[in-house]
C-alpha cells in the first residue's frame, strides 16, 4: 500500500527565478546532513504564472521526524514515550500507515521547513542578487519576506474529511459526542482541545438547566432575585465543580496527546527579536532580550496606553447612559413612530461605537503585546488574553454591574442582559460561519465543483483561495462571555443557561462546519491546556459569587425577610451577614478547588513510574561505568598526596 | 591525617545475649554486597552492663554513601550535582577532608543503619529464640521493639560545637548574623532552615519598628485604632512583602543544601504500615494503604473529633467570659485585698485549663495523624501541623476576635493583647531552654566536669543523658503566634512588632543554646522549605487584612470621620466602602504574591541549564546507539509484510 501522504503546498511568485526554484527545491530534497530538509516535493507552473510546489514526507521520514521533534506515543506498557525509532516495535499500532497522523506528518513537515537555513555558501538567493542571505536565517522566511514565497499552506484531505465531518457537524441527531479521537488525527492538539472544551462545558450545561426548571416554572415573574437565590447558589458550585472537573479532563487529553509534561526546552517564537546573545540554558546564539526591557515596557507603555483605553470604555459607557437618559426624557412619554426611533438612537450608536472600539483595540491589544517580545508563544498568548479579556470586561460586563448596583433596576438588568445575549449569539453564529463560507463559495466558484480532488494540486487550488483560520482566541472569547452571562447574574437571569445549552449544541456544528469546510487547514500547535483562559474562567467565577450575593442582599425582597427574621437587625448586622455570606462562599469555592485533584491519579502514577524508571536506569548505567571502589580509593589518596605536596613547595617557596 | 569521624552510638539492654552483641557487630561490618552496612563499629561495656556501640564511617565510605543516597554537592560549573565518585574530581572541595559533612555523614550512617534488613538466613535474633526475624524486616527497628536497642543517638563533636558557639548564641554583640554555613555543616537543612527563618523574619521586624516609631510617639493614647490605621496598612504591606521574599530567600537555602528539585522518589515513612502490596510506582514490595480509606478516615474520624475539640475550646472561652462578667459584677466594686484575688479566679482558671487543653489536644493530634497513616513524612507533618494551627487558632485569636467585634471594647483588646504576648515570651523562654538545661544539668552531673570529651566514648555518656530535641515544630508554631500578635491586631496594638524584635534577638541565641548545649544532636532532615507554615503565616497575612479593616471602620473614630466627608453618607455607603476597601487590600496582598518571583531568576536558569544538557546528552547517547536508518527501513517492511501475511493466513482460516 502507498503511503498516505500530507502535503504542504508553497505558492511561489511569478517573479521569481527558476534558478531560486530549483534550488529550493534541491534544498528541500537534500539530506539532513548536507542542511537540507529531506523531504519529497513535487512543482509546476500555474495558469497565472505562479509555481505551486507541494511538499511531502514518506512513511519512514514522518518515523525519523517523530523522533527528531520527541513526539510521544503510546508505548506497550500503557505510557506515553517518545518515539524511537530503534524501539519502535515496543510502540503500540507502530505498523500501522497512519502510525504518524496527518496532523503530525504536517507539524513535522512545516518544522523542518521553518528550519531550513541559509549555509555558509548561501550569499544570495539564486538569481536574486540584491537579497542576500546570512548563514544560520531562516530561508522561508526571507522568501516570505521578500515576496517571493507568497502563500503557504498545509493541505486538506477531502476523503478524511467527508469521513470526519459525518460523525461531527454532519451529525444530525442532538448528540454532544465529538469523534474526538479523529480530531485530534486530523487538526492536532490545539483545535482538538477547543473543541473538547466545547463540548465539556455543554455537557455540564445539561445539570445545570435540569435543576434551573422548577425555578423557572415556579417563579412568578422575572428580574425576582430573591427567588433565584436558591438556583444561583447552586449555580455557583456548578462553575467552580465544572472547572475543576475540566483541569482532570484536560490533563487526561493532554496526557493522551503526550504534551502533558511541560517541555524542558523550548525554541524562542519566530518573531522574537534582538540583538544575538548567548543563551544562559542552551549556550546557543540566539536573539536575546532582557527581561527588564520587557517589564519596563509592560509598566510604562503598554500599562498606561491599555489603561487609557479601558477608561474610554468606561466613560462611553458613562456617556452612554446619559445620552440615553437625555433621550428617554425627551421621548419616552411622546407616542408618535419617529419619537420611538429617535429613542434608539443612544444605544445603536453605542453599539456601532463599541463595535468600532473593540476592532481597534484588537489590533492595538496584538501591537503591544507584540512589541513586548516574549521569548515563548504561550507567554505572548497569555499576556494578549489578559489584554483582550480586561477590555471585553469592562465593555459586556461593566455596564450590567452598573445597572445593577447603581440603578438598581434588577428589570432592566434582566431585560439588558437578554437582549446582549441574544445579539451575541445571533452575531458570532453570523459572523463566524455563515459570513466565512459565502465568501469562500464566491471565490471557489467552480473549481469546487470539477471534483478532481484526489489530485493534491486541485486541492491546492481550493485551499489557496479559503481564509487563514485566525486560531482559538475568538472562540474561546465568545464562550467566556457567555459563561459571564450564566454565572455572574444567574439569580437575575437564569434563562442564560438554557440559551447557552440551545447555543452551544448549534455551536458544535458551526464551528466544526467552520473548520472543515470553510478555513485553511489551520497549524498544529503541541497543546497542553486552555492556557490563560483557564485562569479567565476562574476569574468569572470568583466574581460570580460576589456579584450573586451582592445583588441578593441588595434586593428589596431579601432585606424585607432578613429585617423580619430579626427586628433588632441594623444596617451593621446587614454587613456582618454579607461579609459572613461572602466569605464562607468564596472559602467553598476556594475549597473546592483544593480538594479536586487537578491531575487524576493514575496519571501521575504513570509519570512517576516513568520517572523512576528512567532514574533506576540512569543509577545501574552509572553504577556499570564506576571504577571498582579501590581504585576510586588509590587515586583519592594519590590526589591528596599531591595536593599536599605543592602546598608544602608553596609555602617553602613563599617563604 | 586521620579521618574526622561523626559518631552513632547504639546503647543496647544489659539482658542482650552475647551472641547477638557480635551478631550485630558483623552485620553493620559486613560488606554492602553481603547486604551489610560496611561501617566501622566498635563497642564496650558499660558501667550498668549496659553495651554502647559507636558506629562510624571512613572518608571513604562516606562518600561512596553520599553517592548512594543522592546527596548534592558542588560542581565545578556553580552547579548542584548529585555527588558522584568516577567524577569527584570535578566537585569543589573533594580534597577536603569534610567534603562530607558531619550531618551529611551521620544522615549516611543512621540511614544505612535503618536498612539494614534481616535476610533469608536470619531465623531469630542470635540468643533469642523468642524473637523472630522475617526476611526484609529492619532489625534495628525490631532490636528496639523488643527493647534490647535502648537508644540510639548521634554525638556531639564538642570542638566544633564550641567553635559553632563562638560565632552564635555566645556572640555578645547584638547582631542578627548567624553562622549559617557552620550550622548547616553541623546540623544539616531542618534546623538550618528553622534558624534562617528566624533570623530573616528579625531582621525583617526593623524596618517595621523603624517605621512604627512616629507613630507611638506621635500617638496621644493606647487603643485608639484610627491613629494607628496608616501603620496597619503598611504593616500588612510589610507581611506580604516579608513572606514573599522570604520564598525566594527559602529557594536558595534549598538550592544551596541541594534539595531544591523535589525529589522524584521518597521512600514510605518508617511507621507507615498496611498489608503488603506492589508500590504501582516502582513495582516493589511495599506496605500498601488506599488513599480512599485515608480520605474516609479524615472525613469521618479525624474531621469529627478535631471540629468537636475546637467546639469545645470555644464553649470555653464563652464560659470565661461569662465567669469574669459574673465575677467582675460581684467583686469589681468590693475594694478589699482578698475581692481582688478572687476576681483573677476566672482568668486563672482559664489559663490553666487551656494549659492543659493544649498538652491533651497536642497528643490527640500527634495520634490521630498518626492513624492517618501518611505514606509520606512531608504529608504527616503538614496535616499535623493544620491540626495544631487551627487549635491554636482559637486558643488563642478567637477571643481577641471576641473582644474586638462582639465587646467591641479596643482598651481591653489592647490589654488582652499585651498580657497575652508577654506571658507568651516568658513561658517560651523559661519552658524551652531554661527549664531543659536545668534538668540536663542536673542529670549530667560530674560527667561534664571530667572534660575528656575527645574520647567518643564520654561524649556518648553525656549525650545519651540528654533529652532528644522534639523537632522544630514548637518553634516555628511559637514565630506563628508572634506573626499573628503583631500582623492581626497591628492597628490596636503597634506595640506588638518591638516587642517581637526584642524577644526575638534573644530567641535565636537561646534557641542556639538550647540546639548546642541543652538537646541531644537533633537527626538531620532534607528539607526545601518550612513547609506547611508557609501556608499557615500566609493565612495570617490575608486575615490580618480582613481584620484590621474591620476594626478600622467599626470604630468610632473613622465612623465620625467618615460620615463628616459625605453627609449624605447612609449604612450602605459605609458597606460598599468596606467591601471596596477590603478588597482592594486582598487584590494588593495577591497582586504580590504573583509579582514577586518566588524563585530567584539565577537558580531556575542554573536548573534549566541542567535539565537541558542532560536531555541532550540523553538524545546524542540514542543517535550514537540507533542502527543505520537502511537497516530500520528494511526491518519496517519485513515486519509489515509479516503483519500482512498472518492476517491473509488468519482470514483463510477464519473462512
Amino acid at each position: 500500500m502507498a503511503d498516505i501522504n500530507s502535503y504542504v503546498a508553497l505558492e511561489l511568485h511569478k517573479n521569481i527565478s527558476e534558478d531560486a526554484i530549483s534550488w529550493l527545491i534541491a534544498k528541500i530534497q537534500a539530506d539532513k546532513m548536507e542542511h537540507g530538509c529531506q523531504l519529497n516535493i513535487s512543482s509546476r507552473k500555474l495558469e497565472d504564472e505562479k509555481t505551486l510546489a507541494l511538499v511531502s514526507a514518506s512513511d519512514f521520514r514522518k518515523r525519523v521526524g517523530a523522533e527528531i521533534f520527541g513526539i510521544k506515543k503510546k508505548y506497550n506498557d500503557g505510557s506515553m514515550r517518545e518515539f524511537n525509532m530503534a524501539d519502535q516495535h515496543n510502540f503500540i499500532g507502530y505498523l500501522d500507515d497512519d502510525f504518524i497522523t496527518e496532523s503530525e506528518a504536517l507539524y513535522i513537515i512545516k518544522s523542518e521547513l521553518d528550519l531550513l537555513r541559509a549555509t555558509d555558501d548561501d550569499g544570495h538567493i539564486p538569481g536574486h542578487e540584491n537579497i542576500r542571505l546570512y548563514p544560520g536565517k531562516s530561508i522561508l522566511r526571507k522568501l516570505k519576506s521578500s515576496n517571493l514565497l507568497t502563500n503557504i499552506a498545509c493541505l486538506h484531505n477531502p476523503t478524511k474529511l467527508d469521513k470526519l465531518g459525518m460523525g461531527w457537524y454532519k451529525n444530525k441527531s442532538l448528540t454532544l459526542e465529538q469523534p474526538t479521537d479523529e480530531i485530534h488525527s486530523y487538526f492536532g492538539d490545539s483545535i482538538t482541545m477547543y473543541f473538547s472544551f466545547l463540548g465539556y462545558y455543554t455537557k455540564a450545561l445539561i445539570p445545570l438547566v435540569v435543576f434551573a426548571l422548577p425555578f423557572y416554572l415556579t417563579s412568578s415573574y422575572w428580574g425576582q432575585v430573591e427567588s433565584y437565590s436558591g438556583y444561583a447558589m447552586l449555580n455557583l458550585i456548578w462553575a467552580s465543580v465544572f472547572l475543576e472537573l475540566w483541569k482532570r479532563k484536560s490533563a487526561e487529553l493532554a496526557y493522551k496527546f503526550g504534551t502533558f509534561q511541560k517541555r524542558e526546552w523550548e525554541e524562542p517564537r519566530g518573531s522574537y527579536r534582538g540583538p544575538l546573545g548567548i543563551n544562559p540554558i542552551t549556550g546557543k546564539q540566539e536573539p536575546s532580550y532582557p527581561d527588564w526591557k520587557r517589564k519596563l515596557r509592560i509598566c510604562f507603555i503598554t500599562g498606561p496606553i491599555i489603561t487609557l483605553c479601558i477608561m474610554s470604555a468606561v466613560s462611553l459607557m458613562f456617556y452612554y447612559f446619559s445620552w440615553d437618559a437625555y433621550f428617554a426624557a425627551k421621548y419616552d412619554k411622546v407616542g408618535t413612530i419617529m419619537s420611538k426611533l429617535l429613542r434608539n438612537i443612544p444605544s445603536i450608536v453605542y453599539s456601532v461605537l463599541v463595535l468600532a472600539a473593540n476592532l481597534f483595540y484588537r489590533k492595538l491589544a496584538e501591537y503591544l503585546t507584540d512589541r513586548e517580545n516574549h521569548r515563548l508563544e504561550s507567554s505572548y498568548q497569555n499576556f494578549l488574553i489578559t489584554k483582550i479579556v480586561l477590555f471585553d470586561f469592562v465593555n459586556n460586563f461593566l455596564c450590567l454591574f452598573y445597572i445593577a448596583f447603581v440603578y438598581n433596576d434588577m428589570k432592566m438588568l434582566c431585560r439588558t442582559l437578554r437582549n446582549l445575549f441574544l445579539i451575541q449569539i445571533i452575531i458570532s453564529q453570523t459572523m463566524e460561519s455563515l459570513v466565512p463560507y459565502w465568501t469562500y463559495r464566491h471565490r471557489v466558484g467552480d473549481t469546487k465543483e470539477n471534483k478532481e480532488n484526489d489530485e493534491p494540486e486541485s486541492q491546492a487550488a481550493i485551499d489557496l483561495k479559503r481564509d487563514i483560520y485566525s486560531g482559538t482566541f475568538d472562540d474561546y472569547l465568545e464562550m467566556w462571555l457567555q459563561f459571564g452571562y450564566v454565572v455572574m447574574f444567574s439569580c437575575v437571569f437564569p434563562f442564560a443557561s438554557i440559551l447557552a445549552l440551545i447555543n452551544n449544541v448549534i455551536e458544535i456544528r458551526s464551528d466544526a462546519f467552520k473548520m472543515c469546510k470553510v478555513f485553511r487547514r489551520p497549524d498544529s500547535l503541541p497543546t497542553r491546556n486552555i492556557g490563560a483562559w483557564q485562569v479567565a474562567f476562574e476569574i468569572i467565577s470568583y466574581l460570580g459569587v460576589i456579584s450573586n450575593i451582592a445583588l441578593i442582599f441588595q434586593s428589596e425582597g431579601f432585606q424585607k425577610w432578613f429585617y423580619t427574621q430579626d427586628s433588632s437587625a441594623d444596617a451593621v448586622t446587614l454587613l456582618i451577614a454579607f461579609f459572613l455570606a461572602e466569605h464562607s462562599l468564596l472559602a467553598v469555592r476556594y475549597a473546592l478547588s483544593t480538594l479536586i485533584p487537578s491531575v487524576p491519579e493514575h496519571i501521575n502514577i504513570a509519570i512517576a513510574r516513568m520517572k523512576y524508571r528512567s532514574l533506576q536506569a540512569l543509577k545501574r548505567q552509572r553504577s556499570a561505568s564506576l571504577p571498582p571502589s579501590e581504585m576510586l580509593r588509590k587515586k583519592l589518596h594519590l590526589l591528596r598526596a599531591k595536593a599536599a605536596r605543592s602546598n608544602e613547595t608553596n609555602e617553602s617557596t613563599s617563604e
